[in-house]
């Protein structure tokens, strides 16, 4: 499971605010946080209005001091993106191309081999039952292989949303990965999951609920907070129970270091929260 | 979502000694307390060694004196359900049938109208892959339904047993529930969900998280301990992100009545475990 770590996001005050600043000291923590959290990727979104190129350009800089994990470039802006691509020292995911913007992006992921977030949006936005969304999905991937890009290399995201807004939304989108997955061999999938329970409280127990559903489904990456300990539990037991971690190993290995219980205030192995994440958790859009 | 609560069961330690002493207080404060946490069925299980039949028929004028769910009675001796069957004020569920032993309990089944568990156990004990469980569940629904019980009556359980002892144990009854609904349209689903995490940490977390993957295949029916508050609440935001929980009415309710957070050992509303659930947690077959 790729876990891709979401919390290097300008639309997040303290990483807006750090970014504008240009304080690569807290954008490092940050990105060292999710690195011990297990994350296997780091998202990076410069999103700031009207210099978003120049954001993601220093992120990029910053987060690979900090780091060598790959980045995940997280923009829709072709120049944004051919802005920072150069910068990057592994290939690096760019989330996301849809078809409405497409021509642009495909170029560059073309033209840098990088793998691909692609959005099963519909023209009039995002689908909202299950047929539409499998054909959103189906039209987008096709578009993508037809330019040549490899199924290995697209990552389709269905567009979660929530589902106190559409009774539909939970089942639409795991339906949607069992029948992509099962049209596209090879490829993979990805949801920013925290969208799902928006407006419903006990968010985490939603979050972490429709992880495994997911995963059940196939789903083989995903955008989160990686230090939330009780969704990257949840998802160490849904590796072991969907016979993807041979004899439990990753399983045993997350208990021996404490990673399968809450965080306790006491001291404890693994990653804490930082006493900052309270106040900088706002709804983070991925 | 059909919730069977698992404590009235004699190799349980407490629930043993107290149904050899006949002391009725002990049995029905589990019950009632099973019902406070949301059991919709009660399963009664009397084995006491050499004294079934007479330990079930008490347990069962027992707990119906201290509510009016209906019962699951958990044998599979023929003996001891004729004997507890017409005791039973509303049908109770036959828990469970299987090829090897089906003649005697399925003439029960039709004589009194009654749902029964039917496993997906093979000639020579519990399945080991996802194909031949599927076989195996196919095999006791046909002759069921070749001897007029109706789909609806009956709930297959595909025999869960330890990930920790077979990778494919925990995925092999997730796709062997998703194939047989599909060929059996109304057709129930159940486990015991527990055999799961057996001989691994953290089992609640194990539990929690099979219980979301197995209702996003379909499964419509449980046997669990119904005062884990964390397996619960799993069930409630399972069903309102599988779409079966319009409008998220019913998360919405067991948000407020403070049942979706772990217990804190403050007072809170809902039902709490008692102190002697900690010690009475020996392993519960199913």
């Amino acid at each position: 499971m790729l876990v891709i770590g979401e919390l290097i996001n300008c639309t997040r005050r303290r990483v807006g605010a750090a970014t504008a600043a240009r304080d690569a000291a807290v954008i490092q923590e940050v990105a060292q946080r999710q690195v011990a959290a297990g994350a296997h990727l780091l998202d990076v979104n410069g999103g700031l209005p009207g210099q978003e190129a120049e954001a993601l350009r220093w992120l990029v800089d910053v987060v690979q001091e900090a780091t060598d994990l790959p980045l995940c470039l997280d923009s829709s802006d072709p120049v944004a993106l051919a802005a920072a691509l150069p910068l990057c020292r592994k290939p690096p995911l760019i989330n996301s191309i849809e078809l409405a913007r497409f021509s642009s992006v495909v170029a560059l992921v073309k033209e840098y081999g990088t793998g691909v977030v692609a959005l099963a949006m519909g023209p009039h936005g995002p689908p909202s039952g299950i047929d539409d969304r499998v054909e959103y999905a189906a039209r987008v991937v096709d578009r993508l292989t037809a330019e040549g890009v490899p199924l290995e290399n697209i990552h389709l995201d269905p567009c979660v949303m929530p589902v106190s807004t559409g009774g539909d939304n939970g089942i639409g989108v795991a339906e949607c990965i069992t029948r992509i997955m099962v049209r596209y061999p090879g490829l993979h999938t990805v949801v920013g999951l925290s969208n799902v329970s928006f407006g419903l409280p006990a968010r985490k127990l939603l979050n972490q609920c429709f992880l495994t559903v997911l995963m059940s489904r196939g789903l083989d990456s995903v955008i989160v907070d990686p230090t939330d300990r009780q969704l990257m539990a949840a998802l160490y037991a849904a590796e072991a129970l969907l016979g993807r971690d041979e004899y439990c190993v990753g399983y045993m290995k997350a208990f021996r270091k404490g990673l399968l219980e809450p965080a306790a205030p006491s001291a404890r192995p693994g990653p804490a929260p930082s006493p900052l994440a309270a106040r900088d958790s706002a709804a983070v859009p991925s």
